[in-house]
């Protein structure tokens, strides 16, 4: 186990009817933006909730944040919160909600020039955000309690991610009970986020973390018990309930805890989602298995661990075969194919933007842009 | 899976020499209260680690804090702290030093009459304390990164507990080299003491939270794997940094989110503490497969999936004897006569001290004194 920093200060309101606890944490003392998506919070209630808590404060709408938040649109959000003086952010949706309110908090207050450079530089350079509190709907991206998040750039086909503990929310509200009325789709994509999200802090070389290995396997493990359930049962709270804290937990920075992690997953899907506009998990679900085979000799043992541990399984290859079948029981497609994508076109492009960055990823940090091309060879 | 509410907002600085991090963690704007027990950090080289990343601070030092931290000697550390106008408190220690920090910087801020109040309402009415770092030195209470904390007095042969979140460390320092001159049976008294918080949160009614099920058979299966091992080579840094960060874990609120939480054992555990002395988890040790085998009935769901998955045995009874033979590996006596205690008298003096107190216990709260008197008989 390696040294760490661990601190996550998130208070989780969880459960039925809990919306209207975030009364309380909302400070009074100046206008509040309320940060939302395309406007499905209005048909399901949450909107009304969120209202109903909050009619004492003074509340700023800023609608229309995209999946995959536009760097155009937060900054547009920021101009709000300079001029009406805005105090607290309330980013009520999912992950990308909740990605581009970290975003506007930290821009908000980011003094050192552009704010893209809060993207280049990966959060480094975040001094302070103001603080920001989270309504969740969408099990997936683990953001309600992390200080993560991804921003996208259109308009030079660019997706970055920063973190600081500057934009841990406050709080989060999590009631089951709004994921109910989710598109199987969307269900479908928080299922993979989050086990992906799990995979990228365990799937590497042995690290002597008996315990961490342990917790990951238990998201793991709970993700492919209750995952199917909420697509066959879309109200069963229950199962709901269980989905939407192992999406927390997947990525609560618990499971990274002094072990090596890997990422070249989640770094060749934002490229991906960049050139081609696929959802996150679907990316995911394509990069993964070819990652793991690529780096079959470093992960062999790990692998073996998974397998034996979640699946049942005695090799490796199994492993990643179960790892496979698993998405596709979700009907999630894993091959650039099914999204109609050339492979040499992905290759190509995804190469030479690793190239240009003088990228290496995973956990050894050596996988080049020429393995880069053929792990995505490999997802024709 | 119930509503719950869940924070931690300790930072964790985990690993090989990160007591130096505290440096810049502990606030230079007044006296700092340099709390420890008996002296053994000034052998093991803690006290000089702390004394050196002090260097710029004003610490005054306060030593002398009891296993059991006592009542008494609390109050004259609470002197202290008026008198000097502290404004930090630092324990550094087992979990005893840092109950007692906890109740000292409680009680330092305590505005509503006599500081036994506090332990009496079980810290609903701590409405401030002193901010608290701690440096830990033992793994076993948990108490480094929760809001919880046990104080006796010995003039009434009282033991109580009492929960704050103004108690809630700001940071916590371990790092497992300080563990490595432990005496042994300190060693396994902090590795039952964090089985036994596990349990108190699993082993209950079946509630529907597969992944809080799991994560607490992931802390319960690596102090299985590493307690031996710290025990057999006590220098052996990755199984002390995973029986650390175990019984961490064992009791940071996380595994007792959304669930049933029972808490008969350390009730009656506590009791025996205050007439007999014996050490926390000693009686731990010899109530556990007491209550158990008493709620057999209704806790039968739950220990045969705890004897499948974690000892793979398939009975409720065979799991509580592989309990009670895990104890035994560890030279953990489990009955009253192993310490020449005559059940009678422990029976006597345990059921006066429930029914006084009209209290009853459990995860459906009714284990009456009466129960009580029973569960303690089959321990003779």
């Amino acid at each position: 186990m390696d040294n760490f920093v661990f601190r996550n200060p998130t208070e989780i309101l969880f459960g039925k009817g809990m919306i209207a606890e975030i009364a309380s944490r909302v400070p009074t003392g100046g206008p509040v933006l309320f940060v939302y998506g395309g406007g499905s919070i209005k048909h399901n209630g949450v909107y009304d909730q969120v209202r109903a808590a909050l009619k004492a404060h003074n509340l700023i709408e800023f609608g229309g944040i995209e999946p995959n938040p536009d760097y155009e649109t937060c900054l547009k959000a920021v101009d709000v919160v300079k001029k009406a003086r805005v105090q607290f952010v309330l980013a009520v949706g999912g992950g990308s909600v909740l990605d581009g309110s970290k975003f506007i908090a930290a821009a908000a207050c980011f003094t050192e020039g552009n704010p893209w450079d809060i993207l280049r530089t990966h959060g480094s350079n975040v001094a302070a955000a103001l603080p920001l509190g989270t309504v969740l709907t969408l099990p997936a991206t683990g953001s309600e309690a992390n200080g993560f998040a991804v921003i996208s750039r259109r308009a030079t086909s660019e997706k970055l991610a920063f973190s600081s503990n500057h934009v841990f929310p406050v709080f989060s509200a999590l009631d089951p009970q709004t994921t109910f009325s989710l598109p199987a789709k969307q269900v479908r994509n928080g299922i993979v986020d989050a086990f992906v999200h799990v995979t990228e802090q365990y799937i590497t070389c042995q690290a002597a973390a008996p315990l961490q290995d342990r917790l990951s396997e238990s998201v793991l493990q709970t993700l492919i018990e209750v995952g199917p359930q909420t697509l066959a049962a879309p109200k069963d709270y229950q199962a709901r309930a269980s989905l939407m804290w192992s999406a927390t937990l997947a990525l609560s920075a618990l499971l990274g805890c002094g072990v090596p992690q890997d990422w070249t997953t989640h770094m060749i899907g934002h490229e991906l989602t960049a050139f081609y506009g696929l959802d996150h998990a679907e990316t995911l679900a394509i990069v993964l298995s070819g990652v793991w085979t690529h780096q079959l000799r470093r992960k062999r043992e790990k692998l073996m661990q998974y397998g034996r541990r979640v699946w049942s399984v005695d090799t490796a290859e199994s492993a990643i075969a179960k790892t496979e079948d698993f998405f596709h029981s979700l009907s999630m497609p894993t091959r650039l194919r099914d999204y109609g994508i050339a492979a040499d076109d992905a290759v190509g492009k995804v190469r030479a933007r690793f190239a240009e960055r003088g990228a290496t990823l995973g956990e050894h940090n050596d996988i080049t842009p020429d393995a880069v091309a053929e792990i995505l060879h490999s997802r024709a």
